[in-house]
């Protein structure tokens, strides 16, 4: 990049120094760098050669490849198995970069290892994980995860698969009553998986239990064949993720040993008795659908991750390829050189600084839980959230990305468009987005609730507690704060909007509720509207206190880095406030102010050009996972290469 | 549709009848209506059902299958041979259809019927002309546009590909020079063209003369193989269109007679003497690049129908498919009882209906050019300014779509997400939506830059002339017509929002003219913000121009489809204002307003909803292209059909 291309504009300050790529590249990947190198390195090998054109049954016998090489190279050993924090760290490591390469790769895994394995780690016992889990890490069994039913996705409590416990034979029996209870989309279940934990309704005795999970194998190892009562078909091409082989299960009176439901919690004696140290059927239905929270990190982590991935063959592209003069017979600039080229990739790199820390938060607020057994509030509002927004962020930022490159962003070699293909389900499972926010909200609306029932102030744990204190006010008539958008000026523009939304949420809900003559669910479905707002004003305010934490952070670890990430932070709250018109409609923010944060952006963006290749080193992905486009577009599409 | 269910909101006042679908469909599709049928019928041979899952390879011979069914099926006589309107009004009514079921097939006959025959049609002699077109049609040959190069795409006057005169053999000879002069992306180039039209820069007698167009033969067509000198590659799998083989060409000092250049326009005698009926390069290149505009014509229009085509499948499913109930053992609400999912599909579907119209519009105006033979300003910017707007809006309403149907719409059987994938490249080919929105943003600097010379006043035949007139200020003190939503509320605040921004973009470019010392391009590159801004702003009011136009001609026609428009354009205005803070920040409406508008939005959709089966049963696409979830996902998905 030609630095003086990007540094020409009137009205600008001073740039920042550009950080140390060493320094960055340590705060973004602190641990195991050793493990993620020799994973970059594996995937220089032939078998992980980026390939298109390919159809579905190509697509996954390459996948299983690619699993098996992973495998012998001994990079799983001591990941799940160890069913610690310790070998979840690893294993983390090791998708995150597998991730960077194929999504099927990392899906395939991640229902396996993932799903599958954390479903038994924290509601089997400890005989079933110790059983379980090595047995899967070494590919001796191939677990999927069946809850989805064709009729039930995002409202899953309502799956309608049976299991009925036969006390005479201790045997419980799997049942799929009719098509809408078909387990449908399950990864691995249509050719790979031998084994599924299975979510079905519990009856023992003629009572009804609700939901519980079972293990049961559905095909014979030694050839693969169906197990006896089950039925399965192929979901079928996909827009993407075609190295997943999802199916569709029906159970026909499968019997299964007492011993396969998971037990750590709740349980059938021989002779029939249920038990469970749940007290209430939310608490344990909670519980169940813990591996699901841990798929959301695993979610709102990679979105980030491969949104970055697409800006770094964007933006390398974009340094390189020239369109336009500034007269007759001179050089054509870079299109990095054009505002417009900027604002469409600064916006999203400084955004995906801000967010990258705030999911590394999450992980490792995720970790702990691991260690302790149990999932706060906390970790459930931030990871239903965090997954929603930065897996829309992921696909927004690609879509620019793709754009940014014109035709050759729609070149599938050039990786942005095929790994939006790839990628788009991540808006949809473990949650769709949407739903994902109204869980958020109805955290707020639930603290809303406390507060009023305590003289209006939040409790000391609350997600909320930070609306308690109201930001200083700022000097009257001046905007300075705004002109130099300062750390008071968007704090307090984004904790007023939070502050608002939030207590419009519940002041509309109460009207509803009383307007339903009481219906929950009626007077909930005429507040989405301000509660997908509130919930989102509620995870920038958070993003920003969180931000703020790693900007004092980086600044100890390496000046210039502190000031990037502070740089990337102004870039992002200027675009957040420049994109919702609530911040001027609820008076969080004058006018005058507006328009002194919309001037800036072009500023702001210019700064961030001139520091983002040293941000994208930082970041630091090789050339073999990147395009053509972010290397040398004219010599790889020379003749002399045909 | 269970109307019931979407009616029960508190604030709401009565709905609109439901507009007659056959009054409908004939405002939309008034012409050639039988040819429209007899298209649709021909679409459910086996040929066209619709496969995925298949290699480039597979899509390209399918493809090619296709064309031959619909060439021997006798549709495409007298379209484009005929070289007159009433010959282009066929063909696009049978693309319009085909472009329903595959945008490759759509894409095949564009370059070839489309671009390679237009531009022969309009800057080819009569000879030339009358010589070429009947033998496209019947398929004798069959030609490609061979504009683009792999350093040139947005700024295809650097094109570099040569056409030197030899007065001696009276030939020209066309010449690749080095790498980023390879031809790039010309569609049916990599298989299936036998000829192209090729913008090339030409030399007489060592002068240069800018471009020009020569038809250029590629393949001996008894055996397809190459003329001497061309060397082709092909550009790979894409994102999607993978149907349409595009391919990379290089001249090696390839000779072709002096009569292939096109020559209605600039000519070279047989002694090598250039004449020219232009008096300007920029006029003589505007008209060369004329086919273009047809061809964003055509995109505009089609992404109207492709969102229809996305949104008639997903509320369709959304009107079917339950999810939770109001409580325990009730039945399951269907996805478009939540105001989310109303508010998801229920814009786009508003906004489409305003946009369609407008789409029409433009292709009546394009029509006229063609009978006068020139394309004025306003169609230029106008099929610049829809183009990009329209196509963006189609693929974000297909990500709505697909989004809204959760898993499903993420099978390629639903159709959603390939289509989307498909039809990205609308988004950059014919012009970049950027870049075009530049363009239209040019065109208002320039009528400002007149304005200025004439007191401030703009031209009678301007494309701003409404600005001249402010709207009727409202009864000061009153909110009454934002609370309404009516017409002269919106109309003022679209008209406010325009004159603002056109005024800023005015006033910038000024300022910074100076500050770069007059270097326009320095100048105008810090200005692309508020030119996108003011550009968009212009196109909206625009269109509501013309929506106002059509409700009035609806409602002479149909009353019920009068209605039903016009609360069209309030939702689609309604979510215009609540999706740009410029309006606030610019004061063109107040906080008050701001919040009228926002809170009717769920209110205006829920009268959407009550209407919308009616108004997709006015699009009218019939089953056959639609999508197995869009007809009874239960029964596709049944174990009885395994
Ligand atoms: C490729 C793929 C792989 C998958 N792998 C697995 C797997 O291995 N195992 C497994 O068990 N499942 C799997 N799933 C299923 C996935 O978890 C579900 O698709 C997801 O939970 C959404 O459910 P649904 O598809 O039924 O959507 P629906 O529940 O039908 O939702 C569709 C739309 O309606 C909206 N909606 C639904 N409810 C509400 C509401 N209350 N308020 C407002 N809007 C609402 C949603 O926002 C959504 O956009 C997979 C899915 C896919 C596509
Ligand atoms: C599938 C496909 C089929 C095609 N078929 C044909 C065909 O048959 N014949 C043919 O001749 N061509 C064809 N094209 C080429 C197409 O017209 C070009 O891709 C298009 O014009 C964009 O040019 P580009 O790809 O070089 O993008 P670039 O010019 O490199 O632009 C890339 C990005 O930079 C931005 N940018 C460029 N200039 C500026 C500026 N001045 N200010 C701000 N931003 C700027 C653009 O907005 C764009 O997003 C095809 C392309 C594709 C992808």
């Amino acid at each position: 990049m030609r630095r003086s291309l990007f540094l020409q504009s009137p009205a600008q300050s001073s740039s920042p120094a550009a950080p140390s790529p060493e320094a960055l590249s340590r705060l973004l990947y602190p641990a195991h760098r050793d493990l993620r190198a020799r994973a970059f390195e594996l995937l220089r090998e032939p078998v992980f050669r980026l390939r298109y054109n390919e159809t579905v049954a190509m697509e996954r016998s390459r996948t299983t490849a690619r699993i098996a090489r992973v495998r012998q190279a001994g990079l799983l050993r001591d990941t799940v198995s160890r069913a610690n924090e310790a070998g979840s760290r690893r294993y983390d490591v090791l998708i995150d970069v597998l991730a960077l390469l194929d999504h099927s790769l990392e899906i395939r895994f991640g229902v396996n290892l993932g799903l599958f394995c954390a479903t038994i780690r924290r509601l089997g016992s400890e005989e079933q994980y110790t059983h379980w889990l090595p047995r899967i890490e070494d590919g001796r069994d191939v677990g999927c995860f069946a809850l989805t039913e064709l009729g039930h996705g995002s409202n899953v409590r309502g799956i309608q698969t049976t299991a009925r416990y036969l006390p005479d034979v201790q045997q419980f029996e799997i049942h799929t009553p009719h098509d809408l209870a078909q387990k449908f989309w399950i990864g691995a279940a249509a050719e790979t998986a031998n084994v599924a934990v299975v979510f079905a309704q519990l009856t023992v005795d003629a009572v009804h239990h609700g939901i519980h999970i079972f293990i049961v194998p559905l095909r014979n190892k030694h050839d693969m064949s169906l197990c006896d009562g089950i039925t399965i078909a192929d979901c079928g091409p996909k827009a993407g993720l075609n190295g997943v082989d999802n199916g569709r299960i029906w159970f026909d009176r499968v019997r299964v040993p007492r011993e396969n439901m998971l037990s750590s919690m709740s349980s059938v004696s021989p002779d029939g008795r249920y038990s469970s140290s749940f007290t209430s059927p939310d608490a344990r239905f909670g519980a169940q659908l813990a591996a699901l929270t841990g798929g959301r990190v695993g979610i709102a982590f990679n979105a980030i991750e491969i949104a970055l991935l697409g800006l770094t063959i964007a933006i390398r592209y974009s340094a390189k390829r020239r369109a336009f003069a500034p007269k007759k017979g001179a050089e054509e600039v870079p299109l990095l050189f054009y505002t417009s080229q900027q604002r469409l990739l600064m916006v999203p790199l400084a955004t995906a600084f801000v967010y990258a820390f705030c999911a590394r938060d999450l992980r490792e607020m995720y970790y702990k839980s691991i260690t302790t057994g149990s999932i706060g509030k906390d970790v459930h509002s931030l990871s239903a959230g965090y997954k929603a927004m930065f897996s829309w962020f992921m696909q927004d930022t690609l879509q620019k990305a793709r754009e940014a490159c014109g035709g050759q962003g729609y070149r599938s070699e050039n990786r942005i468009a095929p790994i939006k293909a790839d990628r788009d389900v991540m808006l949809t499972f473990e949650g769709a987005n949407g739903v994902m926010l109204q869980q958020v909200a109805k955290v707020l609306l639930a603290e809303l609730g406390a507060a009023a029932k305590n003289g209006g102030t939040y409790a000391k744990d609350s997600v909320v507690e930070a609306l308690n204190t109201p930001p200083p006010p700022f000097p009257s008539g001046s905007c300075n704060s705004s002109k130099k958008l300062d750390q008071t000026f968007i704090y307090a523009a984004l904790w007023k909007r939070e502050d608002k939304l939030v207590k419009q949420l519940g002041e509309r809900y109460g009207r509803m509720v009383r307007h339903w003559n009481g219906s929950a669910f009626q007077a909930w479905n005429d507040c989405l509207s301000v509660a997908e707002a509130a919930a989102t004003a509620h995870m920038h305010r958070r993003m920003y206190d969180a931000h703020l934490v790693h900007v004092k952070h980086a600044s100890v670890a390496d000046a210039a880095s502190g000031e990037a990430l502070r740089l990337c932070g102004r870039v992002w709250a200027a675009n957040t406030i420049a994109s919702d018109e609530s911040f001027l409609r609820l008076g969080c923010i004058s006018a005058a102010q507006a328009t002194d944060v919309v001037e800036q952006i072009d500023d702001l963006c210019k700064k961030m050009t001139s520091i983002s290749e040293a941000l994208l080193k930082g970041v630091g992905f090789p050339d073999h996972l990147l395009a053509p486009i972010a290397v040398d577009f004219v010599a790889h599409n020379a003749r002399a290469k045909l």
